[in-house]
């Protein structure tokens, strides 16, 4: 669990105590954030850029807080303006925002600028980067982001079901102040960071952790650490840029218009007009054993989603995504794509 | 998935359709129980026969129930006198019971007494099954049980961190008539329901499930059906009695005084006097990587507690962890057991 703490400090680039996992999936990581900071009538705003905005908007509504929310048109992301705006107008105590929106594939960036802002209005900021850790820059401390949480099963490629995350000293402080216990017991970062030997006291028994999830997140880390994270970042950005080509070769498109903010781990691409996506999913699939997802939340029926996710983030599976693409929309909707796009 | 909820339909002997598991620990299962039932105000009644009882309160409090005990002497389970009495003081919407508790090693006996009379006072009926599934006797349905949840690292000896939790009817209808959202999205049993295919509607996105933790728990569940719950209820039992026997023929004594409220897959044996428990359980460690633990709440350094549970209860195990405890003791304490202790 140490060696799992201080791994989880490097891929995060933060120094923070509290650095622990939640026993639980991404969505249980999301929820850990926001049960332990809000309590009845806090006021949130929650940056909506896709499906994740308005998932954390629904968790933080449960437990009792006043959600406010500031969205992006789908398929950009946020300007700075418009989140000042909103800061102006809710003054809120939490601020959410997902770094990579995987339904839409958008990449929110100037999360440092959010961080100044977040200190001007005395609110803590929350990010989200299940999908888009080590395939994008993520810097905590230096961002002044206050809680972040990732996906295990995602660029890591670990097992699904444990969930890093990290509080600082001002979330720490916002949560010593609450005037209520946090409702959930299994989320309580104050008990489960004694169980993960966070705070320098003996450890206490919170839950049974998994430790097969344990060993095989500690194995992940491992594996990342030894690549170096800045060209784990690299190779996925990369890839990316190499699938993008691809694709406009092809003469599609990809959903989110500006290069900076798609992501590299989560590829959106618009269905184009004839194609069934559902067909060519399921060619991929039958034909490969090869995943092409399909829409998300507001992207649903729209796009295809291809994962460029750790193991999957090389030059060999890039072109062989290309070729199953290219073939699997010629044979299912009998549309001829542009030369140019021969690999 | 689908026979994930077949075999824990067999081992909770339920027909519920609302049989699914928690992607988390037992404790998560202990918060899904409570969380889904409960609204602010609610009258809940916790049935305390150690540690399970005192933490199931705290999980409904922080959920905002008006939360009420009723407590055994410890090492005893609660009379049925005492159940009804508190039933007519506090008249709860809620009653929590474990059948195990496995920080004193007492079974709760006669629940099929209580599954009626929480049916004369229209208040459901929640048991803890985690420590005691597969090593005594549970009918759920039979015994008019509305909610149970077990662990799957206990007697199934499958990988920790995901939880089988069954919902009858009366249970769905307390949920269907809340006024208040669940408060926590990740335990909203209706949302998992519908991931795990329990509603007959078709399922949704809810959060990521570990496939890890699915295939062992599926194959720890498979390994149950292939020995009959029946036999390995009976092999617990034999185990824990060859066991029972070998600790008195040593001249110690088990907490529990009846023998009939014993759980068969935890055993609580007090800690001779003169006898310092950690060394002994430090020896067995060191020497054999046997663990006999120690107490737990309530029994803290009062007792031994020796686990029986799924691939340890057999005759050769039992006869090894007493051979071992013997010695540890003789070289620990210095203080030579009785005799007739010898098997």
């Amino acid at each position: 669990m140490d060696e799992i703490k201080e791994g989880i400090k490097y891929l995060f680039q933060t120094q923070n105590p509290a650095t622990m996992c939640i026993s639980g999936s991404g969505h249980a990581g999301m929820e850990a954030a926001m049960c332990n900071l809000l309590e009845d009538g806090d006021v949130v705003l929650m940056g909506v850029t896709g499906l994740w905005g308005n998932r954390a908007g629904d968790i933080a509504q449960r437990y009792g807080a006043d959600v406010h929310y500031v969205r992006a048109r789908c398929g950009y992301a946020l300007s700075f303006e418009d989140i000042r705006e909103a800061f102006q107008t809710y003054n809120p105590k939490v601020f959410f925002i997902a770094q990579g929106d995987s339904s839409t594939g958008v990449l929110q960036s100037f999360i440092s600028d959010i961080g100044d802002l977040c200190r001007r209005f005395n609110c803590l900021l929350v990010v989200d980067i299940v999908a888009s850790l080590g395939s994008a820059e993520f810097l905590m401390d230096e961002w002044k982001v206050d809680v972040a949480y990732t996906g295990s099963q995602k660029v890591l490629c670990g097992p699904a079901g444990i969930t890093p995350i990290s509080f600082n000293q001002r979330a720490l402080n916002k949560i010593k102040a609450r005037q209520s216990k946090v409702k959930s017991y299994y989320f309580d970062i104050t008990l489960l960071g004694q169980f993960w030997g966070c705070f320098g006291t003996s450890r206490i028994y919170h839950h049974t952790v998994s430790s097969t999830l344990l060993y095989g997140l500690r194995e992940a880390i491992a594996i990342v650490c030894q690549q170096g994270l800045k060209n784990m970042i690299r190779r996925h950005i990369e890839c990316s840029y190499r699938l993008q080509k691809g694709i406009e070769n092809m003469g599609m498109e990809m959903f989110v218009p500006e290069p900076n903010h798609r992501m590299s781990s989560i590829n959106v691409i618009k269905i184009p007009n004839g194609v069934d996506w559902r067909k060519v999913s399921q060619y991929a699939m039958n034909k490969y054993f090869l995943e092409i997802a399909g829409g998300l939340g507001p992207t649903v029926d729209q796009v295809f989603r291809i994962g460029l996710l750790g193991e999957n983030a090389t030059e060999e599976k890039v072109d062989l995504v290309l070729t199953i693409l290219r073939e699997a929309i010629q044979n299912t909707s009998g549309i001829t794509l542009n030369e140019r796009s021969k690999i």
